[in-house]
């Protein structure tokens, strides 16, 4: 199997953070200079099976904390087999609301785990498919509750107490901070506008460039 | 975490051995001699989340084999820690019809996922909780046939094509060598009742005995 040649970029973060404003942004900036394949989608949920397997996730009362994390990765395999991996193989710019290390973070840490164990879950999951880019976007427990208090609503992973929000935050932090090249971080407090620009400078960067008909990265 | 007190069961092979039917007379010879706890249950589908994964692996079209394969390792967490291992812990036999075994015969082997790999899934899925007892009801290829075409129905998975059918076999008798201590083999095409009554014995043997209010191991 040859690499995917398109982009892939996710957006991280924990909740309230802004991820699926700034997917919205950045597919409209993306648009607007040109890029006529541009995917939105997100996790859990946008896989063929999603529909099912958020359901059971969002509204399965106590469900076993494996369980869970074996559903997300079940999703997750295959949002990538049938519709990440066949837009990246077209040349397609793949944006993505939460994928591997949300799993990390919530399942990995958030819920004791393990991280390696989660990992691994994901690597089984993906066959190791990484987005190009991953964007962290960071907000500090006190903003965090502030716009969750605005925003209204919280199911039942963003009831959380506010410790485990820190162990999530701290964990999208570290992977991170392990793979610089491969992640933006960016303070998702600030006006959305701003966090827009910052991102859209990243993804340029990153974005790959049409040479003598072959895709390959700038 | 103590280990279980109970008794665990598992009956794998291949479609149309015969799984049901010896669980049902198992426990109908368990109960007959005095056990009053009894649990009857199987994979997919007797978790509480089972009804759901069950539905979406069997009637899910092209499923993605890895998601497949973390369905079926989801649906046994949830069944593990809700079911089995609180049924074990207050010393009742159960006895469930595919287990771990059924995984790596058909994920790992049939769909060629590897059977390291899917057994590293239940592993994880189970924290590590293997039968007491794993019988195999073995049938070899034209028995299998026979015995599907009599029985009518098939579903996605059972439309395997023999070859398939074959590599299937040869993983349970493998994994049933490799544990011969752990393991009972019986020939699935004699007579029902020679069958259970191979069953019965080896089950007597494993049974562990109520011995000064304390549950240990005949």
């Amino acid at each position: 199997m040859t690499g995917p040649r398109g982009l892939f970029v996710a957006f991280e973060g924990g909740d309230g953070a802004g991820k699926t404003t700034q997917q919205r942004l950045l597919a409209e900036h993306l648009r607007a200079e040109g890029c006529d394949d541009v995917l939105v989608t997100r996790e859990p949920g946008d896989s063929r099976i999603g529909p099912q397997v958020r359901a059971i996730v969002l509204d399965g009362g106590e469900l076993d904390p494996r369980a869970e994390a074996l559903l997300f990765a079940a999703d997750r395999a295959d949002h990538v087999a049938h519709l990440i991996r066949p837009a990246l193989d077209r040349g397609a710019i793949v944006l993505v609301d939460r994928y591997i290390d949300s799993s990390i973070a919530y399942q990995g840490e958030g819920r004791g785990l393990g991280r390696d164990q989660i990992a691994a879950l994901s690597q089984f999951a993906t066959q190791g498919l990484l987005p190009d880019l991953t964007v962290v976007l960071d907000l500090d427990e006190e903003a965090r509750r502030e716009r969750m208090e605005r925003q209204g609503s919280a199911d039942r992973i963003e009831r959380e107490p506010g410790h485990v929000h820190e162990r999530v935050r701290r964990a999208f932090l570290d992977l991170a901070a392990a793979a610089p090249e491969r992640y933006l971080v960016v303070d998702a407090a600030r006006p959305p506008q701003d966090v827009a620009a910052d991102i859209a400078v990243a993804v340029a960067r990153a974005r790959p460039v049409q040479r003598n008909g072959k895709v390959v990265r700038s």
